[in-house]
């Protein structure tokens, strides 16, 4: 199983789009701050604020950041990093777990 | 907010029912599991292995124990224990923010 060591878990969710995005927020130990959740088969445009990067642990999706014409696949074990202030659109296509990882 | 400090985090979720029930996979420095999770609206039958204690972070729901006549509200702060291998019904009537406490 693939875990994140040495965390503090909000014990409460965030909850998106009626359900399609449930996530846990993370504080490690460096101050610095995570979410992992799950994105449930949609079609959804997340807004960004801080820089990050989204870990795809398991699922599909494809993805177009706010500028650029182009889909881009993604599966388990890749990853996409979307600037701050920005938005980008995601189709999931199956239902996605996810680590994503600010600042 | 409430957090659980000091864990380690799976970063993929256990999903059930659908997706009506969400949870992660919280294990602690002393050996001992928990999971942090949503259950959205509906009504379950959740079978138990290990004793396990309810939390409810927040929503409200009803609950009756196998062997029950009797539905038990609970709602933020409140808790409920579980013994193994058993079941309970839960009807959750706002979605529910739980953390259940294994072993």
């Amino acid at each position: 199983m693939s875990i994140i060591h040495n965390v503090a878990v909000s014990k409460k969710s965030n909850i998106y789009f009626d359900g399609k995005c449930v996530s846990h927020t993370l504080l490690l130990a460096d101050g610095s701050k995570k979410t992992v959740g799950v994105i449930f088969p949609s079609q959804l445009t997340f807004n960004t604020a801080a820089p990050e990067v989204m870990e795809v642990v398991a699922g599909k999706c494809r993805v177009k950041l706010a500028g650029s014409d182009a889909w881009q696949d993604y599966g388990a074990g890749e990853r996409f990093s979307v600037g701050a202030n920005t938005s980008f659109q995601i189709d999931t296509t199956e239902t996605l777990d996810y680590v994503c990882h600010f600042g």
